[in-house]
């Protein structure tokens, strides 16, 4: 009884049995014209696309410094029309996609929560989907449902409606925009020292459950040389799957509790937040996991090149008096996330060679 | 004592008296320098203007396909302000108004709930609108109550404020937005065999209380030859009001229970819901009237020609197997209300002849 | 122990401290290159600046009344993002600083209601403060915290980030862009008898409580021989804080609870609310203080010139009938609150020049 293994891209019989599919070898079924259409999974992307979209965040993020360049920016696509369909609350990502959306000049309907007046009608959510794709041009999906954006775009692709679908925060599953914006933080970091080929990056925290983790480690296999040192307690290592990825591809992994021996060789270190919703105590919060916070005290300790990262939003993990250091990186690290994203709407929308000319 | 026939647009006094007034001999009330000002209810519109609308939304739907095109749309109105006052929920025509604002550029305020922060510091009804109207050219509302959007023309337009007022739908009482979206889709659907003039039309379901299918036939008295059948289960019925008018105007008229005998003659079937709030066993739900929906083995039984019409959103009513006939038009029905209400804020703004230019 | 006192710009440590300094002593800390970065207090304003902007909103009035003028003010701040952070409602506020946004184009996000998801994941006011400015080049704040405003620009001009802050109402504290679109109301209304200068303007109802009328009190200072009369219930009299300013600065004040033998002689009346939450009977609201009401038999008694004034939402205060009245100025004052936070923003972001040259 191997059934399952036999569904491929071929054969497959409805939405369910699609969902079955490796993802690796669905990513045409996500392709028109030599460009993705929907962006769902951090498994769409390769080096060279990588590469580029950093270089075009970094274009957009130039032009945006000049009235002109700003100006020539926010026309782009002032004739297209996004929805911001974000089902699970997210104030930070929401934003972050709307102004990214608005340097572009796109128009904007929201649907915020977790019901719309035609669910309390008995539609199903097939023609609310539907519903949403007969108005606009991209939907951005945050979702408690993992699968649920490619589901959406699934769907819609079967009709040869031209609307994009952009993943922004599958439940537990992918948030690959994020995963982008942290790429885009590391290279932007390295580009002095020779990239991200090469380099020793620390995760700390809940590595258990962090979805950030989890999606960056996943693209490592893009890069070459790179080892990974996950520290973290007991209760939140690393799960198998990721370890067991990473070895396949060859990736050097590291797992420790002991942050003070890791943190002074590393070129990054990439907190998270252990989550108050799982704390023990709800009263010693502070005191959660003490040994994986990064304090005023260890900048003399980790090298003069080391950056320190976090996906917001923190706690105790990192000091406040951190953030003036120079290597602090996570406020430049989340209005990455603004301008990445407004990179990837530009190239869905094939206009980042618009941009480009600016360059040229 | 007949006094109420009295009330005239020449004697009347106060809001109670105007909405006395037949709506047939008001008409003038909403006009400016021969534009109509606002956009309250059906009887407004005559076959020129339905003929006139239907041509430019055609014209904004295909000029919105090229980027050239759809960005000259964008920048039509950018210089306008609208509100969306929406006290009653409903997405679909949210989304729907708010998208074509957006394709002509227009910067939206969006109101939407029961009560505002003034409201609760004991402001009246007409001060809000008033405050509404000092800030922005257009307030498209949805509001429970009949004849509102009415009484808000009559405040703003005593006070000549130019503000343009759409009903959006006003309780149980009218949809005119509604009734245009589906002239639109009746009229795109027989373009090739001679338009609206001589078809045979069924609406099927709740009858009674469906303000699209009321809203509809008042609209047929524009149209040559039009026979309606009125499909129903005894208790939804069309009301007698509708089937005076139709009377009224020769418009010829069947009412049966009997829906097989009746889709196999027929030029269009408008569908519509059966309201789950009024089931009598909700658990029951998709039996409530079987013999009333649209199924899959009724698709060889309509003649080929024939569309199959739905306001949305459906529940039972039409099985999704249907969604792939080329005769189902009720998802083109939809991008439909977007395009025709963009063509009727370019009419409200006189930019109507800006985008004719484009196709002479 | 005088030390509370010796806290200056240059010795305070921390927001405790700076917030103690007094106003007129840090009002260079809000100043890029000569211009303001942020609005927080009316104390900011000297006349060149009210005179300045009084100018530009009309300007910005007068641009918005052609299409091409409309268009232009539309481009000005397309290129630019603001974000409106109102924690506490204020349907009418909200709207204004929306439209007046709109008018110049720019991009907007909202942050309505009193929590964000990332508070509730437990990120500190400051660290969500950053975040928003991460994304957009304004925000503007209503929150029921005085002093919240000018924290976040504190907070910001120290990061050297220039995102500008607005104060939209913090509190029983400041609301300096009602003060300002007050004293547009009065030039406007004065502009043909000399302006501001000498005139007698009555304040009515709610003295002590009544955020607007402290605020407009504060800008007399700017004005030669201007005359206050506060009218208010023995209960609601102007505080003292006030009192002491206005004869530090020599500004003729008088105090009575007889309002019938001040509206004869004054040039402008500024009616205020009684508000509802403090009424001591609510059953008999509409009787609350009657002799502080505006009627329309008072329009025979006052002067043919004198300008009646209120900040809305009114209740009682007012009678609907004098609305007719071309003195009645409220809604007009209403409209201003537009253009004035328009002409504000404008000179904010250095487009006022752009603005002015349409004048030369």
């Amino acid at each position: 009884m191997d059934e399952p293994k036999e569904v491929t891209i071929q054969n497959y019989k409805g939405w369910e049995d699609f969902y079955k599919i490796k993802k690796s070898e669905k990513l045409d079924f996500f392709i028109r014209k030599g460009r993705m259409l929907d962006i769902l999974f951090s498994q769409q992307f390769d080096r060279d696309f990588l590469n580029n979209m950093c270089q075009l965040a970094t274009q957009i993020r130039r032009m945006a410094l000049t009235k002109m360049g700003a100006r020539k920016l926010s026309g782009l696509l002032s004739h297209k029309r996004a929805m911001l369909y974000f089902v699970q609350p997210s104030t930070r990502t929401f934003i972050s996609f709307l102004n990214a959306c608005h340097i572009l000049g796109m128009k904007i309907s929201e649907i915020r929560g977790t019901s719309t007046s035609s669910e309390v009608k008995g539609e199903s959510q097939e023609d609310t989907i539907r519903t949403f794709a007969s108005y606009v041009n991209l939907i951005i999906i945050r979702h408690p449902e993992a699968g649920f954006a490619e589901k959406t775009a699934w769907l819609l692709n079967q009709n040869k409606l031209p609307v994009a679908i952009i993943n922004g925060g599958s439940g537990p599953d992918q948030h690959p925009t994020q995963a982008l914006l942290d790429i885009y933080t590391l290279e932007r970091s390295f580009r002095n020292i020779g990239g991200m080929d090469g380099k020793k990056i620390a995760m700390v925290g809940d590595l258990k459950r962090g979805r950030t983790v989890r999606s960056l480690s996943y693209l490592m296999r893009n890069y070459k040389d790179v080892t990974l040192y996950f520290v973290a307690p007991e209760v939140f290592r690393m799960k198998d799957d990721i370890k067991s990825f990473l070895n396949k591809h060859n990736i050097e992994f590291h797992e420790t509790d002991d942050f003070a021996s890791v943190m002074q060789h590393v070129d990054a270190i990439y907190m998270t937040r252990i989550q108050k919703e799982y704390a023990e105590a709800p009263a010693e919060e502070t005191d959660v996991y003490p040994q994986f916070h990064f304090t005023k005290e260890h900048l003399s300790v980790i090298q003069s090149h080391c950056i320190i990262m976090h996906p917001l939003p923190r706690r105790y993990e990192i000091d406040v008096e951190v953030d003036k250091d120079p290597r602090a990186v996570y406020w430049k690290q989340e209005r990455n996330g603004m301008w990445m994203r407004a990179a990837l709407i530009s190239y869905l929308f094939g206009v980042d060679d618009e941009i480009a000319t600016e360059y040229r």
